[in-house]
């Protein structure tokens, strides 16, 4: 393991619970919360966890509102996620969706299972009572102990549209993620209706209060970063007395998953480990990162990054089930290094 | 076969298609309009069916609208309706209402399966988007060769609620009836939002425009009754060229199915087949009736019709797929004689 200086900051969880905030996508969000809430649950830390996530993504298909990574990490969250694909139910059917095509309606691009569309469902119905996002979202989350508080990043619907370069319009995140697999170059994301909007409630209070703040291994300009677009919370990171350590989801020059090269080719930013820390800043240069995770394979960038001011550290990134020699799963290990470098030592 | 006075009108096939408007409820309308359309069919006679179907019914469930007897005869007419139960879905799932019930949400007594549920979502994203019911309705049928118009009896929302003679408050319509089963009575049917409603379009052309309008075996009261409600169509009924034969759905004091003598008991009427009968009157003296057909064995009110100037005739009235001897359905002999009533002959 190659380390770079680690952050000041040492957190105790004597006083009160180990109180994490995290910014997050969707499958790479997900999963990185679930390894850090089982991880303290085996542990036995008493810990008080809130996932801040991307609603950017949400869409309206046929008169139901759809928030595709809330979905995903309640989801995995509840331990009813579909286990390969990493977002929808397992056991899923798409008996309703079958029908919504015969009658004409649907998006041909975008399949909902039946169980997701009853979540659709309650959603909302909820929300066409009046009834926000945020406290649509608890109720849902009501139904299993997740041991995780679910915020969505704003009550205000604010949607990332995409300018295609070709000229050819302008299209729905998902439809340019989903049914052009982004392989028509955006020019530009734009975040409809952020300008309106402001965060949801309990969501500046979660950073302000956090003893660590993580940002996962989530799409840095589309999940992340629009999060970070909301009025407020971009600052409310910066600001924050808690260490922020980040986990790239950038492995030698690619994503882990998704496509966020071509995401952050269009905010002209290079995909590397390292040129994500620097988009995100280090805090001591008015940025937002106390600390990095990177893989092995990007381990210059430790060095690199320590000159920046930026606490830096190498390990295997993959995150995964597997259970290694020591007991401890890869997942884990990511997990405990990014505690680490906020500071957090567990017990056990 | 008991029979009175014939009416005046005799319909010839000859100059364009016959037809044939009906005021129907659920299931026995349903039923009663698919024996009627398999025999045009059958008999090669070129017909426009049009059905002005009851929405009193109508409730939001879970932020769906829900249409019962527009379903049911959506469902029966298209071939697909459950044959036993004579609505909803055959090979229906509970996948989405499970998942609602686990959210905390859906009612109880009420339950939806998954193919209806795209049905509800379909509607209610069409009128979410401001489509009206009657074109919503459209939409949906277009989805088969129904061979019949369906009309929704408005497009404003008129909702049939009933009083409870307990003095406990006032439910929906479908609450009294599918989860009270009508067994606690009711001291008045309120039709909600009927003052503001008018008939949706088509409905008054089709009643004037008619060579027959007929009234299936439905629930006189909060079907058909429900239905007549609506401003302007008793009177079209009533004013209509066309003559108006109706089947009663009262055999020996008892309804065919549902409960309906509850009905007529909260509006003062008999459970039986003449009152019925005078409870929508002859249009000799200002009600709606040409001609009504009774069963067997009320085949004594036949002469005491025709002392009210109304032409009735006795018939086996249980609707039924069973082919008797001489080839012909109990539902055929049914749809024949209230054909036959109306002066029309078919060839074959």
């Amino acid at each position: 393991m190659t380390t770079s200086n680690t952050t000041t900051t040492t957190t105790t969880t004597t006083d009160h619970p180990l109180r994490v905030t995290l910014l997050a996508g969707g499958v790479g969000g997900a999963r990185f919360t679930r390894g850090l809430r089982d991880l303290l649950v085996r542990r036995g830390v008493d810990a008080e966890l809130t996932v801040v996530v991307n609603t950017g993504d949400d869409l309206w298909v046929d008169g139901l509102r759809v928030c595709p990574d809330l979905d995903t990490v309640l989801y995995t969250l509840a331990g009813v996620v579909h286990p390969d694909q990493g977002w929808g139910r397992q056991d899923e059917t798409l008996r309703v969706s079958a029908e919504l095509h015969a009658y004409g309606l649907g998006l041909p691009w975008f399949t909902l299972g039946d169980l997701d569309i009853a979540t659709h469902v309650a959603r909302t119905a909820m929300l066409r009572e009046g009834v926000p996002l945020s406290a649509a979202t608890a109720r849902l989350s009501a139904r299993w102990p997740l041991g995780v508080r679910l915020l969505p990043m704003s009550d205000q619907e604010v949607e990332t549209h995409v300018e295609l370069a070709d000229g050819s319009g302008t299209v729905h995140f998902e439809e340019w993620w989903v049914r052009l697999r982004a392989a028509v170059p955006a020019r530009r994301f734009v975040q409809v209706g952020v300008e309106d909007a402001s965060p949801a409630p309990g969501v500046l209070d979660a950073l302000a209060s956090a003893d660590v703040v993580l940002l996962p291994p989530s799409n840095p300009v589309v999940s992340v970063g629009t999060v970070l677009g909301v009025p407020g919370i971009r600052e409310a990171v910066r600001t924050t007395s808690a260490p922020v350590v980040g986990v790239s989801p950038i492995l030698g020059g690619a994503p882990v998953r998704g496509m966020a090269d071509a995401c952050l080719t269009t905010v002209g930013v290079e995909t590397s480990a390292l040129a994500v820390a620097r988009h995100y800043g280090s805090r001591r240069a008015s940025g937002l990162l106390d600390g990095w995770l990177v893989d092995d394979v990007d381990a210059p960038a430790v060095a690199a990054l320590a000159a920046d001011g930026l606490a830096a550290r190498a390990l295997p990134l993959l995150m995964g089930d597997d259970v290694g020699d020591d007991g401890r799963s890869a997942t884990d290990a990511i997990v405990l290094a990014a505690l680490d470098l906020a500071g957090v030592r567990l017990p056990g």
